[in-house]
């Protein structure tokens, strides 16, 4: 295999990664004279604020998830390339892919994070990992196979670790599918499995520190924590997870949870290539950048998003992870790429904080502005009509809202389906 | 594990597999004072008239199948169990399961047909069936990602390979699929694939017998086969598939096509159950079953559907396997089994014949009525509208009526997206 993209005498971007950042970046060189090679292991961009809603029955995979090939239809010297990114030498000019090697002449890392299991095998292994639309489907697969399971158990040990949900991580994800869960738990459950005892159905959300929400206000940390246990969620705060053994998480404060259904949502650490120092890295994996998103030590290597490590007055210890700074990222890279042909000067990057939302349930979210902290339901229609826009296309926005209204008026999510394609089909081996 | 089906004064009734006809004698017996325990292998109902559109990118799974435990919510005296059947002893009265076994006063046999591979295992490893919606979304990933591969492949062989599509069998399902194939080679891949040559990409219809359509009418066959030549596809007439070689079909007029792509449409058998006896088997391993649908040789055993084998007037071979005849067999023994219970006289089963459809493409379909057999853009319309009527709950069709509205107005099909649980979930092994 090769990459089959032409040689011209059109300077060559590659991208590695299209979400957010990478989606942002690619849009932005339209007709700026680059030749743009986008490679991502899927052939989708994913909108990650809603796959808690894959996970819990509530849209549709499709509904976030919107094919490359269709977003660029019909783009000139646009190349999308479906594969697994494995290195890049910077000395070289060349990046490392499962279907081949592709010189560049700007690399742009923009491939996020993935699941940070903290090196306990036992927990990656019967862990549920929420990061991706295919992760998601495999949740909703697992909650509801595990509840048709409780329904035919006769041991009622196993039958108790069946109707267990723990969710370890109280940022954004573990916060939404905790509400979310345990309003299946309170409006779905009980009509579709009257044989279960919905009261032995208990929902657990662990986190290590002594806040929800780390990333926003206090105001929204605690609004949210207050929501959740409103709804009758177990939420255990400054409690740390040691392990996962005979189907039962082990905490630091000695308790033992029994459950089948293990969501793991509590890290993430940037995703690795080959060939890149250790002294590029900062904690978390993070790949250093200055403040045009070159990657230190590089000439025309760069990197956006949740991938990489920059600092500035504000963010002495680098920028929160979150769609917001990729996509400004991602614009600005684009207009200092066409400044470094036309030789202008670069522009530094400067995070302007647009808030923060989070939702927890039925007209229940919290959000952080510039001024105001709110919660309730003001900010759950603040947080509707953001991710309603963001959502491309108009026929994806209509079948979102349709599902947002049905599931609101009827208290139903539709999609309770145990449902899988049988072969998984995943880019071939990687090659270095 | 066990069924936890409680024991009561009622008479159990246990129907095995909610397709078209176990769901609707479900439906029938509410109120009927009967026990009803419904087992199928999946937790939801699929509407297979779609899933060819699921196969070609045109719908969500979602949209199709419809979860069992939300159709059946808060019904008395039902139970869903998740399971696979494996049979039944009739001496006994108790059919055997993944689960358990369990207890019936009466039987019914609704599990349907399988592909039918006549016994080659070639072709069963190589060969995409479409009998179900997880092999529909098999299908569209590898319909998907082959095509990206042949982007990137750089052996000409392999690279026809992979843009050859084959389709054994010109039934209603082999028909539709090809149409709709051969309208995105047309309308989608070559603004999605601007680097492959769409010419390249041939799309293979194979048919043993000399007419499409077998169950339609003459004027509905001769339609399909002139509506598929007319769009480019290589209809091949009397041809018989005798092999699967080396990434070739091997036809028994000694041509080879190449493909990986290879889409088997061609036949079916009944599902089997152990301890059936063989003389009560026929054609097709279809169970034998008098006019009111009753297993021969047994008192209490029903099969309803694709999987029995019941002859009268005008159907001396047996009924065709169309979603209308298990409809009525599953209407008509609801009330037969009301009756058996109040000693009255059981009714004989005579199909009603409400006229077959089959779509092709944009404004092309095919339509047999008592007295008009139509075709083109009138009986497309008529094809559509029967079609959506028959979807389950509003949501569900307004989000197919978008998606068509959607497709049939920008030429598209929007769901391309190569994707699967990580996970495949499946009911436990059997036990018997």
């Amino acid at each position: 295999m090769s990459f089959n993209v032409p040689e011209t005498d059109k300077k060559r971007v590659v991208i590695v990664g299209g979400g957010f950042g990478g989606l942002k970046l690619a849009n932005q060189l339209k007709g700026s004279g680059f030749q743009v090679v986008l490679v991502d292991k899927n052939n989708y961009h994913q909108f990650l604020p809603l796959i808690y809603q894959v996970a819990s029955a509530g849209l549709e995979p499709s509904s976030i998830s919107f094919p490359f090939r269709k977003i660029f239809r019909k783009r000139e010297d646009f190349y999308f390339r479906w594969a697994n990114v494995t290195g890049f030498r910077a000395e070289k000019n060349t990046v490392s892919t499962s279907i081949g090697k592709l010189r560049y002449d700007y690399l742009i890392l923009a491939a996020g994070t993935v699941t940070n299991y903290f090196g306990n095998a036992n927990i990656e292994e019967a862990a549920l990992p929420m990061k991706t639309v295919e992760e998601a489907m495999t949740m909703r697969n697992i909650v509801l196979s595990n509840l048709e399971k409780a329904v035919t158990c006769e041991d009622p040990v196993q039958k108790q670790e069946l109707m267990n949900i723990v969710i370890v991580g109280g940022g954004a994800t573990g916060v939404e599918i905790s509400g979310v869960l345990s309003e299946m738990k309170r409006f779905v459950i009980p009509g579709d499995y009257p044989d279960l005892d919905v009261s032995k159905i208990n929902v657990y959300l662990i986190e290590a520190s002594s806040k929800l929400l780390g990333a926003m206000s206090p105001h929204s940390s605690a609004s949210s924590e207050k929501f959740l246990r409103g709804m009758g969620i177990n939420v255990l705060m400054n409690t740390k997870v040691l392990d996962y053994k005979d189907n039962k998480v082990v905490l630091d404060n000695g308790q033992e949870i029994p459950t089948q259904t293990f969501i793991w949502v509590s890290g993430v650490r940037a995703t690795a290539f080959n060939h890149v120092k250790p002294e590029q890295l900062n904690r978390g994996g993070r790949i250093m950048v200055d403040e045009f998103n070159r990657v230190k030590g590089t000439e025309n290597v760069f990197a956006i998003g949740d991938i990489c490590y920059q600092t500035e007055k504000d963010y002495p210890n680098g920028h929160p992870q979150l769609a917001q700074v990729a996509i400004q990222q991602g614009v600005l890279l684009a207009s200092n790429l066409k400044k470094l042909e036309n030789g202008e000067k670069l522009e530094p990057f400067h995070y302007r904080n647009l808030g923060s939302l989070a939702t927890i349930g039925r007209n229940k979210a919290v959000a952080d502005f510039a001024n105001i902290n709110t919660h309730g339901w003001f900010a759950w229609i603040i947080w509707l009509v953001v991710h309603l826009r963001s959502i491309l296309g108009i026929r994806n926005k209509l079948v979102v809202l349709i599902n947002w209204v049905w599931s609101y008026l009827t208290y139903d999510n539709h999609i309770r389906l145990i449902m899988s394609a049988k072969k998984h089909i995943t880019v071939d081996d990687e090659e270095d």
